[in-house]
């Protein structure tokens, strides 16, 4: 079987190997579908190699049909459609014993701390299957892990029908949340430096601003009514986005921190403490925030074919990086059953309907 | 009468008027103490200059008895003991019409924004009295607002009875949210800085440790059993202990901004994202936890006589902020009814017992 391995130095490799058969406990997913991540990219940049430890098989974010099912597992089938939540607890460590397993201390993070995705055959505990809604896309299946993330990072923000939510950072994950938001009931805002992507989602008709326009902070505290907003999501990863967040928050209002800050961020704690400001951190997601997403998307709530803007077969996965890389991509979606066309570097598949699922 | 005025340039001056009778909902208290905090320390800095756009009489810890009852005022009576919630609110802002009535968006906090209780005729709106327990020490009751204020805070922290909550800064309002979680049946921990505030708050029983030992952290870390603390208050207003702040916290424990940051101070936001911490704000109270505060108070669960390190005349209110500036003093009390001897810059009153209330 084909497969893409993170080698280091920026590179990605592809490899042929023999598939293994599942384990105890395990499933083999022929995998269909990979989503590439920002996530995925630090790991192309070096930035993450401490936790590289494996093959270098990389991806989270996929989709498939069950190909084998191992000894000791129940209620999963050959050619069953499913996702995979990938999470892997210790159930021993304080916060498992808590009741937070999606963020235990010692979390293995599928995809990233262990084996993933970015191959033909993948074998996983059965415990991280979801099954997919009957007739879902696979293509569409394959945001199933993003829109679990949107919907996680909407739960822990505490909103409710009628709250006005600001999302600032208009990527892949800010776009998703103001679309679960919206959802939910709330009225949603997008602010987002980029012209190119405050044209995608002002296309998928939400109300975006350029902060850095004079008027932008002005409009906020219009909408609200001086108020301020109920939510805001900080999805930018930017400090200057950090620092102006708390302005937009209402009193005894919410800010959710969703984007990964590797440095300590100037934070305006005098507005905090003024206004009883609540700063949650948003992680990843628990099993209902996966089943809702996959509801979301099999109901055509999250507009999946909008957001991925191109797909790539297995063996130009590096294409797929190159092209998130560069800034303007929303979705882009690895092919893992492309033909071996794709194998020898050749040109970038055009967007295609995913086969629908069992 | 006599009253301390802030008249700039790091002076307070005693100045002689007369009194005025209360106005239509008012009370006249004829004042018995005043307790000097930090945000008085930072008037007399220039710090607010700003606020104090009246005649520079501050004050707002402080206790009394009614002297005069102005027109359209039910339920209080001469001789009544008192404290006042030193609150205005416009009740038609967003904050007020939400609920959030104590934290206004044009919230008059009486004895900042407006005059204070620095005199020894005070008139206030009868809707901010507070009426103290019977027996109560007049003394003790100038306590009220800085237990209000760790009421507020233990009540913004969510902390329930078995959890371990470490603060951070044990000056005044530090020690007494450590007393008022430990009624509330946490565990504590106290991280201070100086010695001598560490000894005074050891002597009241509370566990405290000086964070810049190199195992102080180590110690959190097996106090809690590897998981973090519950809650963790942050009362210092130092930027290097709210860097480290978020290292103590459990897996979606909860950091409780108390103490006021003039500048943004940077935050480990990884911390916060990996973890799902919460950080909230407090800020000043609600009547439930001034209500609460007086109680705890009567009930001699707040070390107030060991919390009362001195007691100065009104006359001599400079030196109550000289003591105050020296950082050794955890509470100072201006006594209003002391002898006109003071009114000369005399010796400091000696700690003396106050008059019961009524």
């Amino acid at each position: 079987m084909l497969s893409a391995h993170y080698v280091g130095q920026k590179t990605i490799e592809i490899r042929t190997s023999t598939s293994v058969p599942p384990g105890e406990g395990e499933v083999q997913i022929a995998v269909a579908y990979v989503g590439i991540c920002g996530t995925d990219l630090h790991i192309l940049h070096g930035a993450m190699d401490q936790r590289i430890t494996h093959s270098g098989i990389i991806g989270h974010e996929m989709s498939g049909t069950i190909a084998a099912v191992g000894p000791g597992v129940d209620g999963w089938a050959d050619g069953d459609a499913v996702t995979v939540m990938p999470l892997a607890w210790d159930g021993t460590c304080p916060a498992c014993l808590a009741g937070h397993s999606h963020i235990c201390q010692n979390l293995d993070f599928i995809g990233i701390d262990s084996t993933g995705a970015l191959q033909e055959y993948w074998n996983v505990p059965a415990s991280t299957l979801v099954r997919l809604p009957k007739g879902m896309s696979l293509a569409h299946a394959a945001l199933v892990e993003p829109v679990a993330v949107a919907a996680h990072d909407v739960r822990r923000s505490g909103l409710t029908a009628g709250d006005k939510a600001l999302i600032i950072g208009g990527g892949p994950i800010g776009v998703l949340i103001a679309t679960v938001a919206r959802e939910a009931g709330a009225e949603v805002r997008l602010f987002e430096l980029d012209p190119q992507r405050r044209a995608a989602a002002e296309a998928l008709g939400i109300e975006v601003a350029d902060p850095r326009t004079p008027d932008a902070a002005d409009a906020i505290e219009t909408w609200t009514g001086g108020a301020g907003a109920d939510v805001v999501f900080e999805v930018s990863g930017s400090a200057a986005a950090v620092l102006t967040a708390t302005s937009f928050v209402k009193v005894r209002g919410t800010l959710v921190i969703v984007a990964i800050h590797p440095q300590p961020r100037p934070i305006d704690l005098h507005r905090v403490f003024w206004r009883e400001l609540t700063i949650v951190g948003a992680r990843v997601y628990e099993r209902e925030d996966f089943e809702r997403a996959a509801s979301l998307l099999a109901r055509g709530v999250i507009p999946a074919d909008a957001l991925i803007t191109e797909t790539v077969p297995l063996g130009e996965t590096a294409n797929a990086f190159a092209t998130l890389e560069n800034g303007r991509a929303m979705k882009v979606l690895v092919d893992v059953r492309a033909p071996s066309l794709s194998r020898s570097g050749g040109p970038t598949c055009a967007e295609r309907p995913g086969p629908a699922a069992g």
